[in-house]
């Protein structure tokens, strides 16, 4: 089944412990995208500028990535540069250039309608409802969101989250929205806005998923060394969505194997600077690593 | 087969965001060695001062443990005062009187030497290594420790962890040992210090073990509230060492359900104040609890 993607395409400058890269491209619907389309055919909605030219759209090409919906705006392209220190849990952002990403009204051409799973990327709640408005109803819709917009749109943040049966987000994130410690009250919190399924990204930590009553915990690949965190998130979801997208299916074990996917795709994505590493994983490393994740958490009863 | 642990007996003030308690038994090898006799008989060598009387001698009464090794000495017992804020995460230490404890020479009966398995509670590596050189060879032995002994007595700790099988320490002693912030980097440093098996205690994200190029993760058990984190470390290395105790096996198999067990206890044991949950927990509630981490945690390849 096909997977409909609508947030961001920027150019990244970044710097970490390990090195600096200027200029390339990032972006919450590229990663997404990239990564998702190991799994399922990607529609993407985004906006870019006339800074983007054909190298940077060979990233989408030889994938089932149809950009169509990648409009292109007179201006420049969204620019986000960031640092990542110490333990390189947290992004320290020191620059946003909003550019032509500050009046995106994404357009969903018609063919995308037919999209089964939709993930909706972290932009103003607002531009999310409008989209998920726009859509058939019975699609599976998840999003995305961040500490700004639930700090400064949480209403309109929570007409958002009434619309949509998944919601990804950090645990940081997760203790605001809900307004408390406490992850497993926090999630019940949440699901009361309207998500029924709830996933928790912990960083290092790993992940969760929040389903009715039943939790289930991933770890996070124990890599020797994390080069760029850069689009983990982003990444996660995209395998997550993608998986999810590829079985059709919402069945709790679907569901759990989708969060391993994110986790597998994530640990790729953080190996090397930007898309790099995740451009030209293999589907068959993608696979050892799955199974990987079995052998570091199970154990018999 | 049995277990020997060398700890502290303690009595502790104790404030949470959800109540408070006034000289409460405590210390590592109370809380480890209650937990670790619902697993395998235990044997204790601490020390108590006069004010230690029949109430509180009580809590080892009727459960297998041998109390000959609790040293009665002249002065009081050893006092902690103190309190966790916001998220629980860290005990904020308000005030120590180390008593008794401060000249504590552990003393092994000799009834004690056929223990199979040995805990070294977290105390000074110096004492930890006279321990040690009394038990005959071929005994497995575990070690706790913590920062203060890092930065104050790393030459004598790394002769102790020269000389035992299993470390089990928190991420943040596990990052200021190794010197090195990367979890999995860490572990191979601290491995080649001695102990061929290392469990990571990451609080509320749970615990990991690694073992020659073998990695297992376990979340922490997800409660809706935590009343009191006071003992949770010893506790779980009182689950983990007593099932290994009761198993009399090394298998990674073991030592993988052995660390479960671990987050088992650890999570009745924070629910109430002191020990009182882990005081009347009974064996189904264990096992049931077990049988939730390995539903929280299972998934399909």
């Amino acid at each position: 089944m096909s997977l409909l993607v609508v947030g961001s395409v920027a150019f990244d400058n970044i710097r970490t412990p390990y090195g600096e890269a200027e200029s390339i491209a990032g972006g919450s619907a590229t990663y997404f995208s990239v990564t998702a389309s190991y799994f399922a055919p990607v529609n993407v909605v985004a906006v870019v500028g006339e800074d983007f030219g054909e190298k940077q759209m060979q990233i989408f090409q030889g994938r089932p990535i149809d950009t169509q919906g990648l409009e292109r705006a007179k201006g420049q392209t969204f620019r986000w540069r960031g640092e990542y220190k110490g333990d390189m849990n947290e992004a320290h952002t020191l620059e946003t250039q909003l550019n032509v990403f500050q009046s995106f009204a994404p357009k969903i051409p018609p063919s995308y309608l037919s999209s089964e799973f939709v993930f909706l990327g972290n932009i103003d709640p607002t531009l999310q409802l409008h989209v998920r408005k726009q859509l058939p109803k019975g699609r599976l819709v998840a999003c995305d969101t961040m500490n700004y917009w639930i700090q400064g749109k949480l209403d309109d943040l929570k007409k958002t989250l009434a619309t949509v049966d998944v919601l990804v987000i950090n645990e940081g994130e997760a203790r605001m929205l809900s307004g408390t410690e406490n992850l497993r009250r926090a999630a019940s919190t949440i699901q009361s806005f309207g998500p029924s399924t709830l996933i928790v990204k912990r960083g290092e930590h790993g992940a969760c998923l929040f389903r009715d009553k039943s939790i289930f915990f991933a770890p996070a690949f124990p890599l020797e060394q994390v080069h760029d965190p850069t689009g983990a998130g982003d990444t996660f979801a995209g395998g997550f969505m993608g998986y999810l997208a590829k079985s059709g299916d919402l069945s709790e074990a679907v569901l759990r194997r989708a969060l391993v996917y994110g986790s597998v795709m994530a640990s790729f994505a953080v190996e090397e600077f930007g898309l790099s590493r995740l451009l030209r994983v293999q589907p068959e490393e993608i696979e050892t690593r799955f199974r990987e994740f079995k052998a570091m958490t199970h154990f018999d009863v």
